[in-house]
């Protein structure tokens, strides 16, 4: 059997992943009383004095959405909102499992800009963040942007940016590993979605200068003709030296390659190109774009992928749930950039010694949501 | 320390009611592989293929919405969207604890008609079901019917359907223990809002015909001028001789007084004008139309209110865990007047000898779920 066959006939004895559960005892009809009426209506009014108090006073204390509208699931594609489910319900139960956030999925039967707006602000009340996900480019970048300005509760788009402070993680360790320094090295990005877009700036941010992101077009410079909004912004901030090609006349020469692209798009031929002991990243998923073994007999020195059935697995939940419990417990509104590059050096501190076959700790090592969460304070 | 004191201390020492919760484990990678990536990729695949594998592979199977704007929070008014919500999550806890279903509440910052429709239709993918709850006549009328007839799973507005289900069993036991029949019976029902509608229709789909409803104005009668839209209907259905005259004028010889009203809304006076041995349900809360003690000495038979520090608790935690149980046990697409008249006489019967105190089971009879939810299928 499968890990897929035996996925769909473990959901299908399960009925789904996630329940809710009562923090309070319900045993007598003081009970009732304590939580629900009479004795609630104080509490109402305690919030109608002052918005502000929901945040003890409820759920909202502890409670995020994990919101998708079903347009880029895992590497599916638009599957739509009903299809989302499984994976939100599974991002969920993560949360509650890695850093005791109660996370609730909701999929929107909608893939309008403005409709997915106007719903998750106009559920915004019970919920102490956002957490987007699955959502295609370019939609996914207009609305985060829209939502961390109108709303007064965090919004983090994770494939963007959980999956950049893990990327940015296992990059500090492996160029310490490699014994590169940020000021000599060539990093290429394939991939321009959100991934690969949020990758580039947390890098960028991190202070590594020379980076070029390719498309299936080859490299976005400035003046590549038919850029989109954000490739135009991509090639203003990225590529220094303007240079244009194909992916493959891009590598040559780079030290570092990031793909969060597609299976098979990086060869043994182009890593031969590379820099001497290259760092690869293939985070294709399931299948990444050059396998660990084809990679390492070309001369790679550091191969990390999304998978957890090779060394170094590149793996979101390392940050989502440090990222929200963070944000829950400091009452931070606004989660930003610089909070998200010490999120990567505090996940990369975790590996005390980092090695080629470890440049990042795995998922259910317990110094990573404390070591995440802390950065993520005003 | 009053219960209002004490609750809102309760809640701020526990931060809210509600939490979440995974069913499945999550100790090592295999779990993750097949909660999460990469296993989950056919759960979606499958429910892509055929979208009503949802109800059988998601938390849709077991999970309903609490739905509120907060336009009419408990008796205290219109509060808005924050407020509303440890009401909500009061109510969430309850469906779990009384019929094991997995309510999460949604308080909404609208409050207008067609975004709170739109609203609900874009969250409705992960629920089985939606329970609207505390939105303010007459705009839960038209939102209650527009869901049902847009959305492919069970809504029920509870402050119209889960009262009129719990006064209907009680005033079947009521009458039983007062030897009244159906056919003699006047019932006054002061209060036009949504409980008072549905408690009017509830009545006469269940075979009463003569029923006055009145609200501040008195009788509701066909003709009367400015009738809201709602009036007028109800005009149509009830007050078979279209009498027209005060509260006090009508109650006058009428069998049964139901009050959803105000507090102090029935004296002495007007009991003392009715049938012998009139029964009397004053539901205003906290505060009864009238006090039990003075109800009794001016000759009322058999007295029920809304609070549990008196015998008889008209409680709608007797109806909607139950009815919401059978509607997902069953797949019930859509909640029909004669489902809801079969709900109240189960719950009726859970009473094996019905007495002046006690004509309902009370919120923990463990009898009362199971006796609910077999009335709801198709």
């Amino acid at each position: 059997m499968t890990i897929f066959e035996e996925s769909l006939a473990f959901h299908g004895a399960h009925h789904g992943k996630l329940a809710v559960a009562s923090k309070v005892p319900l045993n007598d009809s003081h009970d009732l009383a304590l939580s629900y009426t009479p004795g609630v209506a104080e509490v109402c009014r305690e919030i109608a004095r002052d918005s502000t108090r929901a945040r003890d006073l409820t759920l909202k204390n502890n409670t995020i959405a994990v919101v998708s509208d079903g347009s880029a699931i895992l590497g599916l594609g638009n599957l739509g909102a009903a299809a989302a489910i499984p994976v939100m319900e599974g991002k969920a139960i993560l949360f509650k499992k890695f850093a005791d956030v109660d996370a609730f999925p909701i999929c929107l039967a909608t893939q309008d800009t403005e409709e997915i707006i106007k719903a998750v602000k106009l559920i915004a009340p019970v919920f102490g963040g956002i957490n987007l996900e699955d959502i295609a480019a370019p939609r996914c970048f207009e609305i985060e942007r829209r939502l961390k300005e109108e709303l007064d509760i965090p919004v983090v788009h994770d494939d963007q940016h959980g999956t950049a402070v893990v990327v940015l993680a296992a990059l500090i360790n492996a160029l310490k590993v490699a014994g590169l320094s940020g000021d000599a090295v060539k990093i290429v990005i394939n991939g321009a979605g959100a991934a690969g877009t949020a990758v580039a700036e947390l890098i960028l941010a991190y202070g590594i200068k020379n980076i070029i992101v390719c498309d299936t077009q080859g490299a976005i410079y400035k003046g590549r003709p038919e850029l989109s909004e954000a490739k135009s912004m991509l090639a203003d901030l990225t590529n220094p030296e303007n240079i244009s090609g194909s992916l493959a006349e891009i590598v040559s020469g780079a030290h570092v390659f990031i793909g969060v692209s597609v299976a098979g798009a990086l060869t043994a031929d182009m890593v031969k190109t590379m820099h001497v002991n290259p760092v690869i990243f293939a985070m294709a998923n399931p299948v990444p774009e050059i396998m660990p073994d084809v990679a390492i007999a070309a001369g790679a020195f550091i191969v990390a992928t999304g998978r957890s059935d090779f060394a170094n697995q590149i793996n979101n939940v390392l940050a989502f749930p440090g990222i929200f419990r963070g944000a829950l417990d400091n009452h931070v509104r606004l989660i930003t950039t610089d909070m998200f590059v010490q999120a990567a050096k505090n996940l990369a501190a975790c590996v005390t010694e980092p090695s080629r076959e470890k440049i990042i700790p795995g998922a259910f090592d317990a110094s990573v949501v404390p070591a995440v969460s802390r950065a993520i304070k005003e």
